[in-house]
Formats: structure tokens, C-alpha cells, sequence
């Protein structure tokens, strides 16, 4: 039965398309951290929308789940197959064509295996930008921004990938192909379905391709380095800096202290910006269209304002290239210094920007006292109310009983973000990780309705099942 | 049954809530423009959330259809009763509190019943812009331009109302309250219900509540109105602002010669900017948030930019916000002006934007070989793709002559439309007017979605009945 059905797959994505060797899936089966693992019948790398239909309609018959796949860089499972050896893994990295770019449109449309770069650079060479930007972005595809409705580094000024989407191309769950590839930016002609499929990590249908907006290239920027008191400081600057520099703001990320020392110790040229340690950073981005901006002024203006509010305890602004690189590497360089210090605990939360202050000092405490001597490495997008909540051992403390411990550090997180009306998972979807415990924060009102919907558009259970979902 | 439910309805709401009489139901059963009309058993008014779940539930279980309604400013007659006289009439005028306003976290929290313009006030008076803006917003509800994804002049730089909300309170058709009332900017658990309430013209449950976003004021501004050789001498404007001018583009909207003739003819105080006449013409308005911002040299720079390429004839940037008002007035009466001409036939239609000189070119040529001496009064927001494509008699004629064309008229705009890939309703709905025409444009797959969508949230078929879906 299953060689049949593969020898059928085989029929439709042809010879390129078809892996069903294990060397050839490994890649296919197990996330890029090694955190989840399974197995599949078949990987299929279908070349076109019509061949993805005719994949997702064969199995539908066949009884056999998909699992759809992008560049699989998840961090929470969401495109990794069980481990029956049962499921199909529907790659769409042979889509990758860049359908159309329409400058006047400020639009582009492109499949959904398109890497995030790619289109980041087709954007460039038109002249414009294309601003989701975030650490896979060189692997991470299109299809997997929109299923886990990706955020990133820009989302304070240009918005998440739902915000960045005007159309989409879905194949459903029984093999149809829905047509919803407009480039509007008003259109209010019944219920907006795309937004059913931004987010739903899969679980409802195969996005693939889109339609996607377009900004004017940025000409412009300034980069600065903020030493804050604490995460009120945080709170206080951005608001200095929204006040003073408006939409010219497009980047604010904080750090503890903690989190830039890892970096310090185990990032090659990392250098501290201050002779003195304080116990939270930010790191501050103006960008403009124009080409003379004059925009270090205006970050100065709203540093200085900052400082005299006692929001800001030193900054340095970048005085070219280079130097702003070496601060936004410090930024960049947590999440890998992080794993030179044993197993990390990775928390991905979002509260209102005004709890942020109060959600932090809770969590700490409790973390603290839960676990003495641990190391919280908190950092993440201030504008977003999105904070990376991550975790290390205590110094000279064994892996393993820190690791038994991580479901019960989890919930200590997530009952403090549910404490402060917050989301216990921000940017990376629930995935298979999540799905369970979603169940404990959710309006159940709204679970309920997510499950008809689920059992609306696929009412049997074939697409990414174990996923988002709590108990399906 | 019907003076038993009457009574029921009023034991919930109390007698300020409750309105029977057939004199104060009027300017309930009937649109602002006397174009549809209807009846009531009774509208009700409740004075929270709490009673709207009980009349929405008693509703149910008495088999009575609820019609939602906010300022009934609407204009395809989608929040009036049928003939029926047994439907409902739900408005939330009474639930208008502004609940939160969270400076730090660029967040207010507002009732359905809350007028358009009192959240722009408070957000003012916190500082805050919000930005929604249109004719209607001294008597429009937040609730109303949330059911129809209310569009306006500002959705060019801020977006539409879905763009502009992260949370909901929604009464469900069975009287349950789902709370979705999450002030945040990031939140990937599970799938995003609250978009399927936004544009659903109250036909899936009624929105009580809404968590919406809160700008950086506005501190200077710029405003300027050019002649233009044509539609495609917009789109070049709008490309060069977008490249010098970036974020500070803030508004830009075109009017034919026609609709400035009208407001010329009808408007006391009109007064033409140019000596000569000119084809087309449009407004821009860039602003920002720095008090001098040196805005009027960036228009100018644009302004001279598309004139030496071809796209602006001549150009006149406002000395001042006395002139800046005049400007918007020339826009801001058109609709009016137009009323003075005998019967207006409207059509809110979107292109993407790079087709907008091609559509209007065939879209015109086909209206004027229909009816000879037609005129055409096409304006409106060229940076969305949307235009308002109204049409007059040709002078001299007969009102019903013109009336009785008014749906060829209608479907020779919607058939061009369709075949630029655009849409019939941008920014108004659907309502009861275009809810059967929609199915001749509409993608079936998507429109059999709609439906199992329907059938899912009121699988009775009570929340706003002949609204929005075909044959419903």
C-alpha cells in the first residue's frame, strides 16, 4: 500500500521530485536543532501548484497525512513528521520561481518556496524592500514565514508576515485550488480567507505562493547603543523615540546584561561598547528614504531627552557601517553564544509593552527562586512586547537536571505572561511543542472554534495533524 | 410570540434600551440615504456585553433574526432590517466607552458604540493619532468600520481598519462572549479568529469590543494639489513621492475634472487653484512627526521631480493650513456636489495600482458608448488602488431613464473591474447590494469556504440574515 502510493507520487512530481531513500529524507525528518524527529514514507518536491493539488488529493484518498515543509528551520516542530513512517512530507523547495514584481504595485508575487533572501534581494534590485528580515533568513522560506506568520527584527515599524501578505494561493485539503492571488490593498467582498491560512502552520491547507508588499528602499540609517537601568528604561526610550523620531523608528531590541556577556565570552571581536557593565541594553535603528536624513541628530535629540529622564544611562551612536554591524552582532550573536553554556531553554512570549517592566521582575523572581544561580537570558523586540525568554544553567551545574526541569520552568513562564494578558508564544507558533499546553491559556470559546474550523476544512484530520491543535 | 419576545428583550435591556414605536425605530430601519428600508419587531439597545450575549441568545432561541447595527452610515445596506418586520435590530450606540488608553503600548481599547471621531479626540488628547479617517466619522461606530473593514483616506500610510486592530470581544451567534481582547503586537496561537469577524458586515457574531493601535502625533504637515495629464501621471506621482518622500506620504487622491467641476459649481466658497483646466488632478499630503520637518522642500522636490518627468502640468503647495483645508475641500465635497446633479450611481471599486490608467481608459470608453454624454465622477485613493467610479446623467436627461441603466451601468464597471483582477467592493461591503452580484465574480472555492463558514458560526442562519453571501 505504501510503495504503491509512492510509486504513484512518483507518477506526479516526477523522478527530481521524489526522495524515498532515508539518506535522502534525513534532512526532511528531523528539524535543523535535532529537537524533533520522525519519519516519513515519502519526501515529494512537487515543481508547481498543480502537482501539490494532485499530491494532497492523492493522499486524501489514500487515507495518508501531509505534512507540508519548508526550509524547516522551526524552532517548535511544526514540519516534522510523526514517527509512524506514514506521513507524507510535502517539501515546496522546487517552488521557488518569483512570479511577478509590480513596482508600481509595490507588490511582489512569489512561490512559496522561496528563501526569504531571494525575495529580499529581488526587492533590492527593484529598488525597494522587502523588510521581514530575521536569523534563518538566508534558509527560511516564504511558505514557512507565512505558515508560522513570522516576525523578526522589523515588525515594529512594517508589521508581521500576515501584515506584509495581500494575497494567497492555497491548495485545500481535498486536492482544490484556491485562487486568492490579488494584489489589493482594499477588498471587501465577504469573509478574508487568507487569513485562515497565515499562522495555521499548515494544519489547513498548502499555501503556495503569495502576494506580498513592497516599500520604498531605505537610504538612510543611523545606530545606536542605549546602557538602560533596567527594562522601565526600555520602555521609557521607545517611547522618547516614537515621540521625537516617529516611523523613522525601525528597530529597537533590548538585552540583559547576561545575554550581551555570553555574547562577549564567546563571540570572536565581540567588545563591549561601555568600560562600565549595566544591567539592560537597547539597541536603537532610524532608517529613511531620504539620502541625507540627518537622522544621527535626531537620535541624538531622543537619547539625550532619554538621559535627561533618566531612561538612558550611556549611548554611543555608530559612526559608520562597520560600527553599527559590530553593535547589531551583539544582538544577533545570543542566541548561538548561548549554547556554548550547556542546553538553552527557549521561551517565546509576547505581553503589552507597558507590562514589561512588571512582567520581567515576576518572572525573575520566580525563576530565581525556583532555580538559584540560573542565568536568564532575556532579550528580544521591545516594540512588539516580544521577549525572548531564554534559559542557561546554573555555573557547574549537570545538564540533565536542569533539562527534567524544563517543563516546569516553561509553565513558571507561561503562567507569568497568561498573569500579565500575554501570549506564551509570540513569533514561532505552537507547532507540535506547544499544541498541548496552549490548551491551559486559551479562551476555550476560541478553542472550540479553532477545532470546527479545523474540522471544516479538513474534516479528516489530513493535513499537519499533531499540530497547533490541542488533543487532534 | 413577537410582543412576548418584545417583552423579554426589554426585561434585558431596561426600558433605555429598548425601542418599539414605530417612530423611534425609523432612523433604524432605514439607511442614511433613504436607499434601503425595512422594518423591526423591535431594536434594542444594550448598555454592555453582557446584555448583548443575553439578547443575542434569547434571539436564537426564539428563531429571530439580529440585525447589528452601529451608526448606520453605511452604504450598501448592510445593518437595515428587512421587510419582514420580524427581524432584531441590534445597535451598540449605548456601549460606547473608551475602556483603556495605554500610551506606553500604543493601544486603546473602545467600545462598538463609540463614535469614530471621539477615539481620534481621545487618542489626541493622549498625544496619540489614530488614523482612521472618512466622511462618516462623526457618526460612523468603531463597530461599523470594523464589520466592514472601514478604508478611507489614511489606509495609504496606516492601512485599513483590520490593519489597525489586534483585539476583539465578539458575542457569538449562540450568545456566547469570546474574548480576543489582546492588546499585542506578536500572538502565533493557534488560528487568528478575530480577522473572520473584521468585514463580516456582523453576519458571524457581533463585535462588542475592540483592542486598536495608537500612532506617534502628527506635528508638521504638507499639502499640495497638481494637475495632471492623466491617470498614469498619478501613478508616476505617487512612485516619485513614495522614493523621496517615503513614510511622510501620507495622503494622495485623484479626482477626474468632472468631480472638481461638480464641487466647483455646487460648493459656496470653492475656488478653482489653477486659471486652467486640466484633466485630472491630485492632493497629496505628506506629515511627520518632527514639528519642522522641512516637508514643503520635500514635496517641492517631488513635485518638481514628476514634472520634469511629464506627470504634473502645474502645482500648488499650500502656504498654509487655511489652504490646506481648501484643498481637502475640493476633495471632501465631491460626493455631495454631486447629489446637485440628479442621481448618483456609485461604485467603490479597486485595481492594483499599476493598472489604474488602462482600467479608467476602458472603464470610460465603455461608459460613454453606453450612454453618450455620460459624466463620469471618478475620484479617490490611488495609493490603495481605489477608486470611486459615480456616475450622472448625461445633462438634460430623464432621472429614470438614467435609473433604470443603473445595474448594466453597474455591471459594465464591475466587469472591467474583474478583468484588471480587482475588486467590486473595496471599502464598503457588501451588504444587501452586492451580495448576489458577487457571485459572478468571486472565486467558487472560496465562496463554497465562505459559506461552510457561515453554516459553522450560525449554522440557524440569525446573525444579519441576506447580508454579504449569495443566496443565503
Amino acid at each position: 500500500m505504501t510503495a504503491d502510493l509512492v510509486g504513484r507520487l512518483g507518477q506526479i512530481v516526477g523522478p527530481a521530485g521524489l526522495i524515498s531513500d532515508p539518506g535522502g529524507m534525513a534532512g526532511h525528518v528531523t528539524d535543523w536543532r535535532n529537537a524533533y524527529s520522525g519519519t516519513a514514507a515519502a519526501v515529494v518536491r512537487p515543481g508547481d501548484t498543480g502537482e501539490v493539488a494532485a499530491v494532497v488529493a492523492l493522499c486524501r484518498d489514500a487515507g495518508v497525512a501531509v505534512v507540508p515543509q519548508g526550509g524547516n528551520t522551526g524552532l517548535c516542530g511544526g514540519a516534522v513528521p510523526d514517527s509512524s513512517g506514514r506521513q507524507v512530507v510535502l517539501s515546496l523547495t522546487r517552488m521557488r520561481r518569483i512570479r511577478d514584481l509590480d513596482v508600481a504595485n509595490q507588490t511582489i508575487t512569489v512561490e512559496a518556496g522561496a528563501v526569504l533572501q531571494s525575495v529580499q534581494e529581488a526587492a533590492a534590485a527593484a529598488g525597494r524592500l522587502f523588510p521581514l528580515s530575521l536569523g534563518a533568513e538566508g534558509s527560511c522560506t516564504i511558505g514557512g514565514n507565512l505558515a508560522t506568520n513570522a516576525g523578526g527584527t522589523a515588525v515594529l515599524r512594517y508589521g508581521t508576515m500576515r501584515d506584509l501578505t495581500l494575497g494567497l494561493e492555497v491548495v485545500l485539503p481535498d486536492g482544490r485550488i484556491w485562487n486568492g492571488l490579488r494584489g489589493l490593498r482594499k477588498d471587501n467582498t465577504g469573509y478574508d480567507l487568507k487569513q485562515l491560512f497565515i499562522g495555521a502552520e499548515g494544519t489547513l491547507g498548502v499555501i503556495t505562493a503569495a502576494v506580498l508588499k513592497l516599500f520604498p528602499a531605505v537610504r538612510s540609517r543611523a545606530t545606536a547603543w542605549a546602557a538602560l537601568p533596567g527594562p522601565q528604561g526600555a520602555v521609557d526610550l521607545i517611547g522618547v523615540l516614537r515621540e521625537i523620531a516617529g516611523d523613522r523608528l525601525t528597530g529597537f531590541e533590548i538585552m540583559s546584561r547576561q545575554s550581551v556577556e555570553f555574547v562577549l565570552r564567546h563571540s570572536s571581536g565581540a567588545r563591549d561598547p561601555f568600560g562600565d557593565q549595566h544591567p539592560w541594553y537597547a539597541l536603537v535603528e532610524l532608517s529613511d528614504t531620504l539620502p541625507h536624513a540627518g537622522l544621527d541628530e535626531v537620535i541624538e535629540a531622543a537619547l539625550g531627552e532619554a538621559f535627561d529622564r533618566g531612561a538612558v544611562r550611556d549611548a554611543v551612536i555608530a559612526s559608520g557601517s562597520a560600527q553599527a554591524t559590530a553593535l547589531w552582532a551583539l544582538r544577533e550573536g545570543i542566541s548561538e553564544a548561548q549554547n556554548h553554556e550547556g542546553p538553552s531553554l527557549k521561551h517565546d512570549v509576547a505581553v503589552p509593552v507597558s507590562r514589561i517592566p512588571a512582567f520581567v521582575e515576576r518572572t525573575d523572581r520566580a525563576l530565581r527562586e525556583a532555580v538559584p544561580g540560573i542565568r536568564i537570558v532575556t532579550y528580544g523586540h521591545v516594540g512588539d512586547g516580544n521577549l525572548h525568554y531564554n534559559l542557561s544553567k546554573p555555573v557547574g551545574s549537570d545538564d540533565e537536571e536542569f533539562l527534567v526541569r524544563a517543563e516546569a520552568l516553561a509553565r513558571l513562564v507561561y503562567d507569568s505572561t497568561h498573569a500579565f494578558h500575554g501570549s506564551i508564544s509570540a513569533e514561532h507558533g505552537l507547532g507540535h511543542s506547544k499544541r498541548e499546553i496552549i490548551a491551559d491559556y486559551a479562551d476555550s470559546h476560541g478553542l472550540d472554534l479553532m477545532r470546527g474550523l479545523k474540522q471544516l476544512f479538513d474534516p479528516r484530520g489530513l493535513m499537519n495533524p499533531g499540530k497547533v491543535l490541542p488533543g487532534l
